[in-house]
């Protein structure tokens, strides 16, 4: 198959080539290196040493013989050369991962809200306008959110995007209708995947395209069967407080010795998925398309729930290190359950990773290795939901912990 | 009340602005005037002389002694500018009109669609960000449409913004929940608006904005109270296939002896206002916002509901004309009910103004009066909702009519 993989140069895009590559499709990474650049606004770094793509083109190529393509192109701004790359490479599959995906990162400022929404949402509608335009067959996969479901507690299972409801009719009768799950999304970042699937309905729906939507949970790990080819194929890695995910980042402050930064009581509920079941998810997807006419077709990409202070209680006993309480940055619910379904990946043969696993070992070790590329004072989470929020954020004393000695390293 | 209009250069937004300057409210224009760029792209002109808005300025200013305000800006592409004249203005209330408006200018082509999602979102948005940037506690009106609902009939009258639901639970147990009505947007114009309804649904909750969002139907009509006391205040009146709206339409048909165009089977039932009421529910609107933390509130703008070929019928028997049956460049239900809850404004006093009013004689007067600006070729619908219903646009003889002999006028 020729696979344009949006967003291919990122966390979850890089492993994603690889992975496709590997499997014979032909794969090409369209991206504007936007992740790097924003290594750079924020001055942090992948724990991980990456290499350019273009030398991650030619390592995997002297690796796998397999060529994977480069196209450097902004999708959100530069709608012409999007169309007239797309119309002379004709992909089979456009796998979008082109979208700034970092919660707090999107509500750092006014400029970080008005970036992630400029961005993300015209880089969807960018993608589906010009597939349009050009009559072009391709079966569309996005990267969703869990988040888009919300976590607030209202005891049912969240079902894989499409929730069945009784509406009461004029005559007091009672009819099913099965609707889009009624969005609460808990950041500009998440209220963009949001925006997405209404312009996916509409898409499906008046031009008959064919979309997957992959409403992933917070991936954990770092390499993938492929990654760990070669040093130069290494996946980043974030720590820092914006683009780190939580259990990675327990991960790291454990292997360094930093306290596991719980926000709030830790009480928050989240799905979690592996990179490797990630890239494996998103090969499934690929082989089972929706027919078009159909209407978007939506995977909940997630393999296990667990409660943030468990994980940080896990991982503590486990390597070590001591707990933090800290305030919460985010406006959001102090306490949630949360049961999803993900009937469909599991009925399609995924095998999930689960913490139990012993991956996390792996990832200690990554950690240990690439320490002294740590700048301790990055690892705080500063991005607050509101200015109100902000006021608390450093500087507290919480559970006998001076959070501001963190901060210089 | 120091009040904002953006968009107030436009169809609503210019009567809107007299209305509230006719009430004693310091009033400014905030807009980048697109819709008469729009024109000049199209090659078409409002049936009514339009003044600059400057010279709009000058004649209310000589017939009422008021002021109006008037700021040139891109609040979807200028957001610094934005931001420093509203903190400079600080005003009470925000009427956010300034989104492209017009359902089959959206569907044009490629280019129009992405010009629409990309400026109506960022607009919206840009105003959101800005006024929790500022801290503003200004009350953000917006003009929405009936067309978020969608108009797949399920024999439920449809509710203002919120629909009562009951949702299965995991002990089999229902609970009722009430929820955003699951949108159905016909079109990408339409689209934009249920965008924008996330957009709100986020801010209200996340920063405690005080937003009401105004579920209009189609506006007739062209008068005001106010439009009525110059020549030079006169409203602009579209008549074109793109901007010009059914009702309005029809008038316009009938008195220059055009057949009424009626697509597909004029089955479609739509939800209709004047445009005196429009400009009198915002009225109400703003003497009724929401609180800080209120989720946003929606009315629906509407006052009567009509089958669009039983308005043609109608017309045709008032003031003579053919009705003509064309095929329909939009991919839509060829029949529809609608029954639409507008309890709210009724209840807070509007008193409507229906088509038995007779009005439609103003309209046919204003037709007649500037009928030499007409071109006739610019009447027919041309913009197609795909490229397949493209085909069938033009030249299709339908009802003994040759649709070709009133292209060329």
């Amino acid at each position: 198959m020729r696979i344009a993989i949006f967003g291919g140069d990122g966390f979850i895009g890089w492993p994603t080539t690889l992975h496709l590559s590997n499997l014979g499709h032909s794969v090409t990474v369209v991206d504007n290196l936007s992740r790097r650049w924003i290594d750079t606004e924020l001055g942090v770094q992948s724990l991980t040493p990456m290499d350019s793509i273009q030398e991650r083109q030619r390592i995997w190529k002297s690796e796998s013989g397999q060529d994977i393509g480069f196209q450097l192109i902004n999708i959100a701004t530069e709608y012409e050369r999007l169309k007239t790359w797309l119309g002379e490479w004709q992909p089979d599959a456009i796998i979008h991962l082109a979208q700034q995906r970092a919660a707090p990162y999107s509500m750092k400022s006014d400029r970080h809200k008005v970036y992630t929404v400029d961005n993300n949402t015209s880089a969807t509608h960018n993608l589906l306008a010009a597939v349009v335009e050009l009559n072009l067959d391709a079966h569309i996969l996005h990267m969703g959110t869990m988040g888009v479901y919300g976590y607030s507690t209202v005891g049912a299972a969240i079902p894989e995007g499409y929730l069945s409801v009784d509406v009461t009719l004029n005559d007091n009768s009672k009819a099913e209708q099965e609707i889009l799950y009624p969005v609460n999304p808990g950041s500009i970042y998440h209220m963009t995947k949001c925006l997405d699937q209404l312009l996916f309905q509409f898409y499906a729906k008046n031009d008959g395209l064919r979309i997957t939507d992959l409403h992933q949970g917070i991936v954990w790990g770092t390499h993938t069967d492929q990654t760990h080819r070669h040093e130069q194929l290494i996946n980043r890695f974030d720590y820092d407080g914006d683009y780190g995910t939580v259990l990675n980042r327990f991960l790291i402050q454990a292997a360094v010795g930093f306290p596991l930064t719980v926000h709030g009581t830790g009480g928050q509920t989240r799905a979690f998925i592996h990179i490797q079941d990630s890239v494996r998810c998103i090969e499934i997807a690929l082989d089972n398309p929706p027919e078009s006419g159909d209407r978007p077709k939506i995977f909940n990409q997630m393999t296990e729930t667990h409660r943030v202070r468990d994980l940080a209680e896990l991982v503590a006993e486990l390597i070590g290190g001591e707990v933090a309480y800290l305030p919460n940055p985010r406006k959001e619910a102090e306490e949630n359950d949360l049961v999803v379904r993900n009937d469909q990946f599991l009925e399609l043969g995924l095998q999930p990773i689960t913490l139990r696993e012993g991956l996390l070992n792996e990832l200690i070790d990554v950690a240990r290795r690439y320490q002294h590329r740590i700048d301790r004072s990055r690892i705080p989470c500063t991005s607050a939901w509101t200015k109100e929020l902000a006021k608390d954020v450093v500087g507290r004393v919480e559970s006998g912990i001076d959070f501001r000695r963190f901060r210089s390293g």
